[in-house]
């Protein structure tokens, strides 16, 4: 199996609470793992990235996809 | 400093790819983390999620956005 | 009318669910379409796409715009 | 495998054309598909969506995720 | 016409550039304009979000659909 | 504080409503503001972008993060 996506992470299930249309499920990831993300060079230059260097990486909940083997 | 999104890993600058106009930023992520996800509450039924489950999450790497403290 | 995005499916609701805040809409596609996706060239070569190909196109609702015209 | 997300097509690759960092994928759908949209019920009300209207769904490619059985 | 969005906003094209693959076009937004935002109630309690509040809005470029009419 | 987004809003909160899961933020822009759009130049080509042009921005709700400083 495998996606167009640069970024996997394991997870275990914490919580799922329900509206009738949408739900929001918690994980605990519990392996270090590589993350990537796409950005235009322009922020990069803006953030002035390079290798070494702390940052945070924001993930709106919606745009996580959980994936059953 | 706070953001209305549920996901926000620290994580470190592993590499840095450009074209012109978008890059590609690699990040090492260490520590444990909580991850959440909002999706349908019909996908949460056909992927039966209960807690301690275990899946992977998939997140495109346009998605995720750094940000410097 | 143009978009800038590269995909529009002609279709037809077929249900509406709705929370207060968020709904769920279904409709049905019923002609054969080109569809496009943007991702890294790394997750091209991950999957070698070639043309001819088989795969499957995944995507979440949220991303889905209806446009009446 | 399933997949936490509402819509998934069957489609064929027609054309690959990369840069160094991102690539734009073609695909043929063949297949009639039922397709979903979330979207916040004030939207809905706006749009007036009800069963058997016609309407256009647009999807940016970059929210196209092709995955590999 | 009408859009499955609540935000749509006037703009005027500043620059073009581009790669083979991706582009990255500026506008300037002259007019004052309503926007929303949707996100998890747990990330408004977060933020403690109450009207009068100032906040920022922050989008990635990529989530940004210019539509021609 | 810096983000790796080319498009961060000032804004002030005028409303909110809230289901148990999602809820719906509208905020008043008042300050003219410069935008960026990423999208393939194909579809730059297809809509002609060109500076000066007219055209409107239509962004999904889910994708405005709002962020206090």
């Amino acid at each position: 199996m495998k996606y167009g996506a640069r970024n996997m992470l394991k997870a275990r299930v914490k919580s799922v609470k329900s509206d009738e249309v949408m739900s929001l499920v918690k994980f605990d990831v519990e392996i270090p793992a590589e993350m990537a993300s796409v950005l235009t060079t322009e922020s990069v230059q803006d953030l002035d990235l390079k290798p070494g260097d702390s940052v945070h990486l924001v993930i709106k909940a919606i745009h996580v996809l959980p994936v059953r083997d």
